[in-house]
């Protein structure tokens, strides 16, 4: 690795064995999690931008690790009230980690990211979501909303504690499961154009609805922006014009794909020099589509990349919106599932909408939750667990004209008690209930 | 069982063996592939009506056949011309085989199906799809559409021959892959009341556009409709009323769930007395979205059934809206994949739109196949080797406003070249092309 | 395919349809299971000779089905008695299909077979195996024995129904699972030399213990030897010289591997002129290690096979002493298991053995059936289940002086019950019994 | 936790997190690496045997983390020479940590012992095998020999690096696979009977042939005996009765079994107060077998248990010899093998011996051996790799008389070329050596 950009020296790991190879990743990105990422020695960022410095430089081929806060900064907290998840202050995530500069990236080129390994902050218990522990957090329709939010307006959250690479939580008593763990956004920094692009394409679509709740997209905003170890104009105009990092985008970004597991290889589109690599938002667990919007089990912790470069891969291989990937090959080896069928009927309205796969989806979710209500499980725990457990959401039929077919798989082996629907009917038990606001 | 409603007299094989139990299921619904679904001896349907009448009355606990033909009634031929695709007549499909009542069946109960075996048409060679072959087309904008039909507005086919539970195609060479063989389209008969639903639902979806082209919706058509032993003034009504079966719905129907494979459980709300089950669109194989509308591997075949009921299970379960199940347990055992991401942006329009999972899923698709294209595979090859092989569909991420992110996953062992990215590049080949219209 | 050296021609199935390709495979071997091998059409053959006469020839990249009698050629009955089991002649298995030759195969190929489809007898139910049902029998110590033959010394069986690809007995009750359908035995035919050092070799080993029950080997039988087409002399030389089929040999032979299933690929040596490909010995089912020596579910039906040739591929890939093989890629999706360890101690006597893995397996098999006695389950029940069900065998560790230690892996899935291990201990319930000698 | 039997006090880390629960195991065995297990503030041991004290107790439902030296208490470095594998003392193995007293276990329950996680040595690259590497070493026939010894007689040794789950050795290059990382030794303490029993049993072996070399079993040894915080008398006579530590054995012990992976639950016998749990002999991966006897990546590290107990669960489930487990569900998901057999005939002698599953399989591992050898490895290099690979290793036929029938599954995907048999024969490549004895 070569010096930074920005001055921001990080020691290199000298004391490497007498022998002839170490394994160890280097640590790049370090974080102090008693500390909010903004007064860390070197601190992170929550917006994109193209003039963010990189942190450290390292060459195609090295192994590196880089540690993370959790999404939020760590505004969430391991107890028994949803009141930090309804008053949360979104104007902060997420807080990433890096931009880590890669020797000799050019725009073209794609950047090979493999995902080594990852997991919650090692060897401490503690306060922060990371430490033994993460959450999973419905947000209030008006402060943020989720996939369900017409139907669960409010806050509700739930604890979950880890044991090794298993979860539960006691507001989710008779679940428990193996995580998918993965990084729900990384991704390289945009072009000056592409970040143009970007910021008037979703200005365009908020100005449609304006006043929505919730709203329809978000612009950049440069309160609580952290802008790395920029200072003085350069932080301004980041703040000013850095993307939130909200959506995925051709950058990659907040893609939420439960998929880039350790072992996952990613071929990541370069847009500026050095194609400065960023990643955050570390997930112990999640459902695909993660629906309650905060829908993992959200974490702080370390991730280990190895990076190299396809020079010229973009065109080469006609990558020109979104990275491509090879996914991880340690996901939990669930065999049975319980599936869910929705269409893109809103049957609440008695009303056909045109081969809308969201709606589907969202069917299949409701119909997973009425299906757990049965079984003693409030709505709220049902939506908490189909955003963290390990589900699968397929697309099924796109075609048949005009209802769109999506389909949800839960792992039955998650469930301590036997959940397939037999003549006997469910066995409804007191299921306790999620962390409710006050 | 019993003798069936309309006189239609199916002769139980009653040479049984002298021993306790014998396991072959019995047809209950043949098929001479030689002629068309309207002529067989007792012939089927192509359009859901509860006054269609049921061939054959089973038990819960009963195994029974059922043969089918293919989707269009054998409109498709093995040879190397789209034109048969083009010209369709899209007024004829599904050929559904049944209906089959079971005894005891009362609305509320869940019919429970269990998938036991499927596959084409057994021991024969010949002319008809799924007489060793089958076939993918992609529908032309002016005659059914597909998924990416502003891309490819035209129509193709692919032929492909079985081997086994293997397929390959000579206009998709350098592919090979094991099916997930499994019905399109089964489900019971809607309610007089769920009939009406759906007509007015739909027409109501038309009637924002109607002279759009490909059509929002079909509503139902009296031409061309096979009313299976009907007659007179009842086949006339169930022709004017009876809905078509493109879509997926309450009853099931076009669900196009490449999981309903073998070893698979469906518990099928029952909305009409004795459920009346039918079944057809055999699929030899199909990618997550049946994305080219015709997108599996079509053919005629056969599909063992055994029924059973869970009696007030719709209450007991909340099953309201959409059967659940279990999937098969033996799918073909992949375990490398390359994959896709598409988001809810129009990258050709430079147009965001508010977390569209059909949009996103659209762009997966159109990056997979620029992809492939890069190996020497025309847009056309690519887009039906997307609707036919085992890939994978996922809604990744479906919350991250304003942007849907949706995966694709295509098993890399199906092509018999390493298409995995390396920095040497893509080795374009020549690899043929599709069936085209002349 | 071109004339067969025999002239006992096959005729082909001429009425291709008009098209490109036809890919229902070609009969090359017919049964008909009405009647003993020995009165076939065209007979096949229960010795191993380089002698015997191929049916048929084929050219490398054909398909082909052959048809397949059980390997007692029907001996064994469905009914509640396992007399059948305890009178059978043994001098009769394995009744094999075949010899095919392919064209241009020569000492020092590797002959590819490609296993694309096999199964029970198609579409039929009956009174022999393989129509509808297969069988699972433990052998008398004095006529076979088997694997715990010392713990079990009678005769006893299990009579196993088809549901399209699961299995489930009237004899075991509480179990219903998906079989890893197989053939148990094929293989090339030896070249004079390698026969004699069969012969010679197995025959030293008799000689060792002569009298032993059950013997140590089986030597050259004439009585009751089925010589496929030849006649006369030749007839009488194969009777008098051909090598026995129970044991697997260099040419593969009875190897009972039960992942030789649908999508397999095996390499193996050719020994004569033209390969000379004979199967047999279908399995529904088996568990690893076919313990009860009439372990699996027996079957006849039908095989699909594709060949091809690697030209001197023994030698370029040192493959010598067996075969080598792709397994098939669709195995039941099991994935949870119950697991027993033996290791090479013999408890019984108190006595050490040094890394005898066929003594820890023994040992680990014997752990599985005391467990499942505390369920209900009689100890020839779960012995029966053991050979049957899709149990996986392994050599854990090998070199840990003096105990060789093996482990065996039961699907939990397969019982309707929960059969793992809890505080509460087993539900033990009336489990019926197996079927036994009168 | 309590306090301990020997006053060998472990603080506690009191310092919980102020929330309802924290879930970062606590350490109860320590570990510096820097020193030898025997140096260590709380020693740990090398013997089983009763009077072992206990180095702590925890209660049922306790989770908590012990550290491990690996095997050999740091006698093998991270270089190109395997004199140390050579010249190692074997008197020293295995260095275990424990034993960990669970309360309230007593003779006759079952020790229900989940494995949560383990991994190396964490956030350390070091000297020490576990920090940031491991290896595989092939010992010399005149110390301690395996499982092909006869063919490999001499010193070999492999370091492989660790890239999170991954490894990779300089001395196989072309090679990098997902571990499935277990503890090979894990196991309670014996009772004075069992313990008794077990020297006879296994001196009345080793009496039938003292001389061999290598040795049929291990007396004790005193010398170098670490007997935990035992002094005087006590340790003298645990270092004169206590077992060696090689051979798996009712208590389970060194089982090598490469699925006690993360997610794993074992049901250990318990023969004395407290049952006693000790663990070592961590490997980072194993092929079925660990051939090479110290075949797995051996490394040191760490292993988080969670405890509980199943009362007078050995006579409620029949589990007298052997502990039972459910595998763990997190194993690499490889899907494609190339697969080798042996059967039990000596090639090289032309003699066959009967059902002996021990020489099945060595000779399938001399197949793989001679096929791995045509693409440029050495037999050495093939040997190491077969050892700690995840290869799985099955005991196919154990019936067909006279020749039991092994298999050896090698993914295919562990190469970084295309290792399976084409017409086009091997591409032999330099692929280096491993490391040899000077």
């Amino acid at each position: 690795m070569t010096g930074t950009e920005t001055g921001a020296e990080i020691a290199r790991a000298e004391a490497k064995p007498s022998t002839e190879e170490a394994a160890m990743p280097e640590v790049v990105f370090q974080v102090d999690q008693t500390r909010s990422m903004r007064d860390q020695v070197v601190p992170g960022h929550n917006r994109w931008h193209p003039d963010i410095p990189a942190v450290v430089t390292v060459r195609p081929g090295d192994e590196f690790r880089v540690e993370c806060r959790d999404w939020t900064d760590a505004q969430i907290g391991n107890n028994d009230s949803a009141d930090d998840v309804r008053d949360i202050d979104l104007t902060l995530p997420h807080m990433l980690s890096g931009p880590v500069a890669i020797e000799g990236a050019r725009p073209g080129d794609l950047l090979v990211v493999d995902i080594l390994d990852l997991g919650p902050v090692p060897q401490q218990a503690g306060e922060i979501a990371g430490q033994g522990w993460g959450y999973t957090g419905i947000f209030p329709k008006v402060n943020g909303g989720g996939f369900l939010t017409d139907h669960f307006p409010d806050a509700y959250k739930a604890i979950w504690d880890f044991h090794g690479q298993q979860a539960t939580s006691r507001h989710l008593p008779g679940v428990r499961f193996t995580g998918i763990t993965h990084p729900g956004l990384f991704g390289t920094a945009p072009s000056p154009d592409l970040l143009a692009t970007w910021n008037r394409r979703e200005q365009a679509l908020i100005d449609t609805d304006p006043g929505r709740v919730p709203a329809l997209g978000l612009p950049p905003e440069p309160r609580n922006a952290v802008t790395g170890t920029a200072t003085g104009a350069v932080a301004a105009r980041i703040a000013a014009e850095g993307a939130r990092t909200v959506p995925p985008r051709e950058n990659g970004g907040n893609q939420d794909i439960k998929n880039f597991t350790r072992g996952a290889r990613v071929f990541c589109p370069v847009f500026v020099e050095g194609a400065k690599l960023s990643a955050g938002d570390l997930h112990f667990s999640q459902g695909d589509g993660e629906i309650t919007f905060c829908g993992a089990i959200e974490m702080g912790g370390f991730i280990d990349f190895h990076v190299d470069l396809i020079k010229g891969g973009m065109e080469k291989y006609g990558v020109t919106t979104n990275p491509i990937f090879l996914p991880g090959n340690v996901e939990p080896r669930y065999s049975e599932f319980l599936s869910f069928i929705g269409i893109s009927v809103d049957h609440e309205r008695d009303t056909n909408h045109y081969l809308d796969a969201t709606l589907a989806y969202r069917r299949a979710c409701l119909n997973a939750i009425e299906y757990l209500k049965k079984w003693g499980y409030t709505g709220e725990q049902a939506y908490l667990l189909l955003g963290s457990a390990p589900i699968e959401g397929r697309i099924s039929g796109i075609v048949d004209i005009p209802n769109a077919c999506c389909s949800l798989y839960i792992p039955t082996a998650i469930f301590d008690f036997d959940v397939r629907p037999t003549a006997a009917g469910p066995t409804r038990a007191d299921r306790g209930r999620c962390a409710v606001t006050s």
